[in-house]
């Protein structure tokens, strides 16, 4: 009985941020032949440094397809990544993206190419490292490329991200996540909260109500403490703190981001993409529901679609 | 030559908080004879704990005047200060404070009166303990009692109070002083600050604006990154950060009070008090005049004249 043959390979995926590292071993039309997954984000390096770290990922795909491109997105093209890659500015398509890969020698006379991140040059400034390349990912698989389009890339600093003609127009960070940290661990807010209780959907929800339409007005910063004063008159439990901040602060992002878009025409009726791991993302979802957004998208792994995409318009594969 | 007779003494009056400790030998019509502050905060007590901080900051005024009253604000009157007084609810004035004075035994047969704090029991409830004795103090100093009036009391919590006819009637904590520490100890923000350029006003005055008319739709969350994104672009130095941020936050925080209390008719044509330190009143009272407010009054030492007013209500010394 002869062996199945293998399937052909195509291009190896990477997406390197700060605190991880993922890679795809990707065959014809990006299927997905093989996932790998590290703690070495560019802040987490091995003894090795980079080199490294890409060869505990990766290492035997390298070697085993000598010929095979790859391409990476995140914070490894940072200043403090492998190789510093100068931002595309907005606004910024696929295309341009491909335009700006710059290579990296990973030794053996093979080469890392790295997407550039994405620089919007307004009153404020704003950057990003590694979401361009997942809206690319997500745009792909919008239903209607060509329209104006907005999405949130939750997490430690969420990405809010317009789009337009399947171009990145616009650009806004909220530091949601690592505010929410700082003010669990080091303020006075942290002191009454208790653990293990598990999640609070209930407690969610009043914090994205009190942030949105009950008390917006006196804004985040005026609706804090009630993540104490509600606790010290005995009407919310210490376990339901944590999920009550939480409901707290992206109901702040979500009125902030809100406010901040409409001028690009979104409503409740058109479409936000959610793009994002699925435990955050549901909160977000939830959350823009609570609002009265019904139509939204959800795109998991749109890294590895949008790094896919990039390396065919610089062709370095073939669909 | 005969000496002097010493004025009267009437009233030692102690401002107790959670991290210092003042104490005022009054005399008649609450003149101030003498003045002591020490460290001894109810969560820095010496050894001797609450009895020993009193007597080292009060002890020989104590002695001296066996049938002196002595009146004291703030959180000593807490739960974890020398005993728990319960608060009196909004709406509350001077009348009602006196009336909930809790007297503690200090020794040799002599007691310490403590005045109530304010808890607002509203949707969102909030308390305060010491304020509510500055803004009695504050109330006294304005040029006609009875009308509507709107203070700030800036701080690590700082407070909004409205009040009518001398009466506390509501109250909002903003953590504005809180968050600014834990934003720039805690979070990427800090990473770029440099300290000792001293202040920076023209930063101070661009977060103002960038958290008020220009960006303010986006929020806090939505702004904040600007404090690191304008100097990565070079358009701030990593010394003018620090006075950024803090206009960025006392600018969210003003904003955030102003729509939250117009619902009682304050407007820029209507009087703000700024009751605290003079260093925090002059940032906040910068950030009241750029959004147009020009009727400011700054009360320092307000607390003194609220404690003689209270005692006086209590019927413990007469004017």
């Amino acid at each position: 009985v002869a062996a199945a043959p293998d399937p052909p390979v195509r291009l190896i995926a990477i997406d390197w941020g700060t605190s991880a590292l993922r890679a795809w071993l990707l065959g014809a039309e990006a299927r997905r032949l093989g996932t790998r997954e590290t703690p070495h984000g560019i802040m987490r390096l091995p003894q090795g440094g980079f080199a490294e770290a890409l060869d505990a990922a990766a290492g035997d795909w390298i070697r085993a397809h000598p010929a095979l491109p790859i391409v990476a997105c995140g914070m490894v093209g940072s200043a403090q990544g492998w190789r510093e890659v100068p931002y595309r500015r907005t606004p910024a398509d696929a295309a341009a993206l491909a335009e700006g890969l710059a290579a990296v020698d990973i030794g053996d006379g093979r080469h890392m190419h790295i997407v550039p991140g994405i620089l919007h040059d307004a009153t404020l400034p704003d950057v990003m490292r590694g979401e361009e390349t997942q809206i690319v990912g997500a745009l792909q698989t919008c239903d209607e490329a060509p329209r104006r389009r907005l999405f949130v890339l939750p997490g430690t600093h969420s990405k809010w991200v317009s789009t337009a003609a399947a171009c990145i127009v616009s650009l806004r960070t909220f530091l949601t996540g690592e505010v929410y940290a700082a003010l669990r661990e080091h303020t006075i807010l942290g002191r009454l909260m208790t653990d293990g209780g598990g999640p609070d959907p209930a407690a969610f929800a009043l914090g994205l109500r009190t942030a949105g339409e009950q008390h917006g007005e006196a804004g985040l910063l005026g609706n804090l403490f009630s993540a104490r004063s509600l606790a010290l008159t005995g009407r919310l439990a210490g376990g339901a703190l944590p999920d009550y901040l939480s409901g707290l602060l992206i109901g702040a992002e979500l009125a902030g981001a809100r406010a901040m878009f409409p001028v690009g025409g979104f409503g409740v009726e058109d479409e936000i993409g959610v793009v994002g791991s699925a435990s955050l993302s549901a909160r977000y979802v939830e959350a823009l529901r609570a609002v009265g957004h019904r139509r939204i998208a959800v795109h998991a792994d749109a890294a590895v679609d949008g790094l896919w995409n990039i390396a065919r318009r610089a062709g370095l594969v073939v669909a």
